[in-house]
């Protein structure tokens, strides 16, 4: 076995590639080339810092949103994918989306969480810190308060289990993503609450968050964002845009949105919600592993008056960000610029309506079993 | 609004920037700059392409693995990622693991999925078709092998419910990911299907599949790759560079990825594969959505001979191949080359051997409590 | 075919029992005694009624509790079942927790829940609807509490997704399990409902309840009584009375309750929840298809103080009464007379101690090796 | 406190209930009155016997199905329960399929299960267990059909998780439930894998069996008998019967048992399947803590041609046996008998057609409104 050398030693990212080129025989000239600067990126989004990768970016639009006076209306989607047809699958939604009148969004903010779990001394005193934590919200507020004036704690759900006590502590934190930030205040939290209950805090995050896992717990209490989009497209447009059917749709979200992942005890009701939120995600810094979390949700599709095509989607959990993690750095910063947001809500508001359009396109391909000539056409290229 | 423009009317990533920069008064000149032309990537893995975002790697490692001869150890894992301490963390847990000996991974290849649904006319139907595929395997998997000399056909699931056929087949796809293939071969067997049994094939992806969701199912019955790693800590080494002991990471183990877990409703039984999953997925080249299935898994952990700590990872459906989708762009391909693999059972190796030493690391973070200490110095840099 | 008769166009149980002995040629003389009258049952309980089954009945017990001053120490358990050893096992974990000081139990009452689904014009639709129902609290109570004085409204939890509005309402009911009461209220707040917001209820019962079937949202939020109960048994009574050790309950609870039912993706961490809950259930007269919910929690197990074992229930789901339903009847009220339970409260206290020493004692007897000969025992009698 | 007598030094029903009533002052007059004798059930079906429960049996029927020559059609379905309106709903709903033609049925074996669980040195050896049971099949197969000339063993799922191995055991155990003779067989394979691969059994259940436990790995694989039962009802006799349209059952179905159960986080896709389960298991001595895999399952709805309503259930995990367990005392003999049933498989035909009925009835009655009705009716008489 050859010595271990830990690139640690290396002070910088050329070094630490020269080292891998000589040590494994390999040429890393393209990860070399970056835009950022290792100052931006060294101990605060990575370390051991050897260059970049680079994913495709296409775009997705023009999408038109109603009914509040979108002024960035139209609206182009960065998608950074190697997936071939997911771009202009998305676009056909888009597509079929705005000469409908456009998507309508909803967002609800329930926060991220963070969720410590503390040990007791069995039930009863499980109790006492679950009364003590209600009586005391506002000073645990403050605590979390001094850590960060970007951060206002919105509400703790406490569940007691034999000695144990598992706190969820939903925050507001603005425009970041907010782990972080989350993970800060939990700390002071978690020795006040040590220090005024005698419970001993075991672990700051328990999985009670529930971070980076899929759970039941955040589809249906929500985490980060929850966000709702919906658009009725005219009967004549499913079937010239989208070459199908209301009626298909339909049938269709039932059969495998619904049927299919209920066999395969999903968490996902949906066509394909993950790939368009990776899609986003990456473009713009946001933090692949909530993909996780935006891969929950369900799609419905109705046929109403006029036979027209009432289709939504809705994501219980959507992890986003505009300041923080990723979102600095030179490219993610233009694609953010791309998508026009001045805000989080503004982010998650587009990000919901990429999902309608993808979800849509995608249901109409299948409806009209085109997905595979797709897939062939692209296989062929390669 | 303005009018609508869509990107497709322009020929090239530059004329594509150039518009969205005119229209939106924003520069992307960042976006602009990447290694792969524009030929390797258009029609193929991206449409409306402008340019590449780019996101830092860093190297963890060196890890060894053991028993078998691996000629490459010692092992550099290439992470993109934009989250601070995660580098850091799982080379601390690669240290951990080699000191010890190394990290031993079993691969197990159940084949990537794909799942039509069949209307039929009733559930006797359903039994009729059922009986005939069980039948006529062998043409199915002839019918399915027609369509690629890389493919094969390894078993077919059905389920039926009411007036549908669910049936999920498993193909070997040598060392793609093999999602492109599988789709394509199960377009030839339900045309098959269809002929013989007069049942009509609704869509090519039923959600029995189950694709980018999590689903029980997956994580029964496995999809793509079922990885385990395991490794045994003398508890001097647990004390001394993981800098705590092994009775508080077995008891950590019960209480935050069991119970905590188990109170969210998850199928995450871990502290954060998907961290590890998403950052390795990025660098090579894989398809990020599949993050989804690899957030999927159990840790366990126990007190064994001498006080040492046995500790192990299992995740049941890793999603990964080493040709195909984004492994051929030439960041991607240099990353592949960083790990020195030469088929996808080697990359699944990597990736369990991986996950192994950040799910150790992060574990024993918490369990000393130094998790948001280590943020709040990367906050405090920000 | 025979002609086909009701059993309606009979007046008695007598007469259908005739009706079926002649024309199905049997006998239904043991069918035929029983203690109630006709009138009892009749149009409230049952119809067609033909007369009763017998399900033996065992007491398991004397059980204590403490620390609260429960005069009506000691407890004795009556379980129907057919099961055989299930009255002894229980018995032996009553004895076990008795010896050990007694089991403590807490009782959280978060109310029987009914959940109507509401038909809207769109999402906006749907938020219109959640708003007025907050801001109306007060009036919907009131709607609620007209119709019954033993139910009290607790609170709202709404879901929008698409064109629908599912809401669940919380409601003590005093004594009783209270589901058809909380489905009379239900009724005049959703005709409110519909009055006030143009919604239309599609059905008083929507799942999001949810009734009778194992549900997350249950499991999450509680339904009925969230109950909990503790022991702290000394170790010289684990290896006397239970014949095993603190260790291998605790290893056993692990390996068994956390990750066997993980890798069968369930939602019932214990050994046998189920089958103490069903014995009590129809010793008592409540309605039997409320065992799935009382199937689902978790154990708990842990090495203490001086080697001791710490071992714990938690039931999110339990849904009792003691007036309605089957607890009128003859042989139901003098099991609850066993019990001299006043009140649903101490309803649920014993029944939760009783789960405890159900799930004691199976541990126990799988940990030791002695299920199986138990079983063999009971087989050769047979 | 009382001093503490265990109801075992007693040798009779009679001294039991005489110690009870004098040691709490209480009557047990009713309970006292059985049709069994004591050594029917002593040491067989129950310890520390006190005599019976008494629950009420209604008739619902007749019901007919299709197209076997069911030669004891119409079949009369005995419930014992006491929730008021059950059996009037489910014969309403056998009248509608009687009326429409019949109710078809298909049921298969997929066995009863038992799962133990071994703790090995690690996955390498937990890889050899497996292959050594793969290549030993016949072996084991034959050390189980020693224990039972009854029992035969169906297939071995294995789960490899750290250093635990999982087994799944599925026995065909011809009319009787069998999770006794199950465990019985069990113990024997478990010492010979103990003797032949130096892994330890830690418990003979190790909750990957998974019983009386929601689960999705019973969903997914089936457990006991696999149940799917469908009727096509002609238009007319869902308005004149029903009092509904094809159309509400059908939209119903989609929003109820799928969107509510989905926002739940449910397992079971149904109204009240655990209703109709509970009522015939206890009347013909099934054990009711199966009603929990009862509930699990499927209902679907479609409007076919001639706007008829097609109707069907489908329960993955149905437990049952004509044989053993509570089916040979008196009254559950009785209820046997009329059902007509010659051995499990008619037993598991006729349940699933009683489900069918139930399932239907109560879905047309929430969808016209009249479930409160129903219950407000009930409640005035109570």
């Amino acid at each position: 076995m050859n010595k271990l050398i830990s690139l640690r030693d290396y002070k910088s990212a050329q070094q630490r590639r020269n080292f891998l080129e000589k040590q494994l025989n390999i040429n890393l000239d393209n990860i070399g080339k970056f835009s950022f600067t290792e100052d931006q990126v060294s101990g605060r989004n990575i370390e051991n810092l050897i260059g970049a990768t680079q994913i495709p970016i296409g775009i997705a639009g023009p999408l038109t949103l109603y009914p509040k006076p979108y002024t960035l209306n139209p609206i182009y989607i960065p998608l950074a994918t190697t997936e071939g047809a997911l771009v202009a699958s998305v676009s056909r939604g888009c597509s079929a989306i705005t000469q409908s009148g456009g998507a309508h969004v909803e967002v609800e903010n329930v926060g991220i969480t963070r969720g410590p779990v503390f040990k007791t001394r069995g039930i009863n005193h499980g109790f006492e810190i679950k009364k003590w934590i209600e009586k005391h919200f506002n000073l645990i507020a403050q605590t979390a308060q001094k850590t960060s004036s970007h951060l206002k704690l919105l509400k703790i759900d406490p569940a007691i289990v034999g000695r144990n006590i598992f706190l969820r502590f939903s925050f507001d934190t603005t425009d970041a993503m907010g782990m972080n930030m989350a993970t800060i205040a939990t700390q002071e939290i978690a020795k006040l609450i040590e220090q005024k209950t005698k419970a001993q805090c075991i672990s700051l995050a328990g999985n009670f968050d529930i971070d980076k896992k899929p759970a039941w717990l955040n589809f249906i209490s929500g985490r980060g964002k929850k966000v709702w989009a919906e658009v009725v497209l005219p009967e004549k447009i499913v079937r010239e845009t989208l070459r199908t059917t209301p009626e298909k749709i339909t049938e269709l979200v039932k059969t495998k949105n619904y049927l299919g992942s209920i066999l395969a005890g999903s968490m996902g009701f949906n066509a394909h919600f993950a790939n368009i939120i990776a899609a986003i995600f990456i473009a713009t810094g946001q933090d692949p592993a909530h993909v996780v979390e935006g891969s929950l949700g369900v799609t419905t599709a109705e046929v109403v008056e006029k036979g027209d095509l009432y289709f939504s989607i809705y994501l219980p959990s959507l992890i986003v960000g505009t300041v923080g993690g990723g979102t600095h750095l030179p490219t993610q910063q233009e694609a953010l610029k791309i998508m026009c947001v001045r805000n989080v809500l503004e982010y998650a508001t587009i990000s919901a309506a990429a999902v309608l359009a993808g979800e849509l396109s995608l249901l109409a391909s299948l409806a009209e079993g085109t997905l595979a000539r797709a897939h062939q056409k692209l296989g062929r290229k390669k």
